[in-house]
């Protein structure tokens, strides 16, 4: 298969912008990953988004968001995995030039979420998990990561604030990204003491929804444009499991993580500890510790001890959520794995400003749709 | 680019499936694809599908449907480009194993659209067309192709009866075909004085919407089942427009259509007069006409004449709908790209019974989202 190299990236700020459509923040995204590249053409666009449907009453996003940024007539599509629909359009992208196909593709993730009351965001969110047996009994999809989050407490017998960590080093590194919603520092006394969502996840467990876009210009290796050193796609990892928690023999295990973080292991020929920067899908801290778990960074049960031995900074053994992660960057559902692989190449790149991770040469990406159902995982090697 | 074959078909009959889920379905076609293709193995499965988010509250379906059949672990993934994406998720299918990252692929376009009251249904259709400028206007999906019939009759003089051969054609082909939804014969006069829905598009001008899904088994080129002679798919070819009719230089020409099919004629290396049978896209008595026009069967502006010439019919110069077309075999929107492939499929095995086209060798199926927004042409020859 051919290679596939990153040639340009682009992002808007994750926040409320309630005087901006879905078309503006996909365009500005989209645009500024072309000025990147350096690109004068564009052979397909793979648009990564999941609310647009039942929030902003607008599918089609693949030839309405092509057209919007003046490429009307190129081939276009929307792809959706919940909220691993940015890891799943990269994907798409990726094969696509893989194929022959074409040479040069755009990858946008977007997603406005904060036009509409709160409780019609919660039950769209609920889609992603199975509507005959989970969400008609009710069960939110903060509720679902709640019943994972007291269950792995039980089992391994973790305190609430021994998560802590998770959420402080996302806040603290969200300081140093224009980017992040959430820019502002969190102490321990603060997580302990926040307000209680769905017991056991408060509010500083959870990682907030907001508007935003990020985009990728991907090429065929080889392509250059006028713009950066093409950053490689190593691998490019996706398994699935049981939506319905109850469905998985051990819902604590993410073996979706494991199965889609081994074969890109395989594919890069890196195993975890070559990972310089691992951008993961902490939705809520419980996924950030599962997510480490099962991508080997630690043993079964230990991932809360990673963030209490400080191994999860930006100077530790594996640096997560490097410019905010999901909890302080935000989570723009269908947009978030793409601003993950975007995090990554300024890692790679050397661009991440107050958050670089000195000598940062292999990153990884890894975007969950659903409470692990959908695992998207990328390797990228700098130039 | 490695060549891809189609190795099974599968599908559900159309209608109104009160009693089963929309993973019911889902798993129905796509069982019958798998046992028709006497494959051991799948490594991916593509689905197509535009209103589950609204209609059915749930999103997400790769890897529900993954699950669901069984195949729970394998890369899954949902492609949306509304009414387009049954052809979308075949050509994602397509382009996965042309790359070379996987053998065997299975597509299913699966919709569920009767369970809920018709206006939501309407309103859901709508987010097809462009939210910003068209949907927030008031204006239903029906209303913008009653705009473009309208105005198409008066540049070309044509009278409303003379699209009655569309609806005729197409309702006499369903009656052969035991997965069609409206097996009933339609008159002339019957078709002259069906209902007004939406001037001058009346009832038997518009297709019925309904439940069902429809699978294909996809193979590298070379790959074989137990089942039957695997036919080929020699051209696949997306190509889009502005979402928004005001937004085109001339309405009543589909451009994507028109670049969409010349391109997969190049890739397959035939002209029209080479295609046996065109599963074309005919939500609406009109896009039946520009799409003949478009594709290169017929002058501009002469659709019509093609039925008024006897020229659609299965021993015509171009039969199209020959299993009833959306017109009659119904419209499920997300697995109509589907359903259009398998019947093509069964047309080269001569397995059309009463609606065989007989020795037909080369067929196209051409699915179409929004008004001629995103258009995806595939063309299939036979063993």
């Amino acid at each position: 298969m051919r290679s596939v190299s990153i040639l340009g990236v682009g992002q808007t700020p994750v926040g409320e912008h309630w005087e901006r459509t879905l078309k503006d923040l996909a365009g500005e995204a989209a645009l500024a990953a072309i000025a990147d590249a350096g690109v004068d053409r564009i052979d397909g666009v793979f648009v990564g988004n999941m609310l647009s449907p039942t929030l902003n009453r607008q599918m089609h996003l693949g030839a309405l968001i092509a057209d919007w940024i003046g490429l009307r007539g190129v081939e276009a599509v929307k792809i959706e995995s919940a909220c691993g629909s940015g890891g799943s359009a990269i994907r798409a992208a990726l094969l696509a030039i893989a194929s022959g196909v074409m040479d040069v593709a755009l990858v946008v993730g977007v997603e406005k979420m904060t036009d509409t009351p709160g409780h019609e965001t919660t039950a769209a969110l609920a889609t992603a998990a199975d509507a005959d047996e989970e969400a008609d009994q009710g069960v939110s999809f903060v509720a679902l990561n709640a019943l994972l989050m007291r269950r792995y407490m039980h089992a391994y017998d973790w305190r609430h604030e021994d998560f802590a960590p998770f959420s402080i080093q996302a806040h603290a590194n969200a300081l140093g990204n224009p980017y992040a919603r959430l820019r502002e520092a969190v102490t321990t006394s603060e997580y302990v003491n926040a307000r209680m969502i769905a017991d056991p996840i408060n509010l500083l467990d959870a990682s907030p929804i907001g508007d935003g876009a990020a985009a990728l210009v991907l090429a065929a290796q080889g392509a250059s444009g006028g713009g950066r050193t093409p950053v490689r796609l190593t691998a490019s990892s996706v398994a699935t499991d049981s939506i319905a928690l109850h469905g998985r023999r051990e819902p604590i295990w993410l073996s979706a993580v494991e199965r889609s973080a081994k074969a890109a292991y395989a594919q890069a020929g890196v195993v975890p500890g070559d990972i310089d920067v691992f951008e993961l899908h902490d939705a809520f801290s419980i996924m950030a510790a599962l997510s480490l778990e099962a991508s080997g960074f630690c043993e079964r049960g230990k991932g809360p001890r990673l963030g209490l031995d400080g191994e999860i900074g930006l100077g530790g053994k594996v640096p997560i959520a490097t410019r905010g992660g999901l909890k302080a960057r935000g989570h723009p559902v269908g947009a978030t794995g793409v601003y993950q692989v975007v995090e990554v190449v300024q890692q790679l790149r050397g661009e991440a400003g107050p958050t670089q991770v000195e000598g940062a040469r292999v990153g990884m990406a890894q975007n969950i749709g659903g409470s692990g159902a959908t695992v998207i995982t990328h390797i990228v090697h700098g130039g």
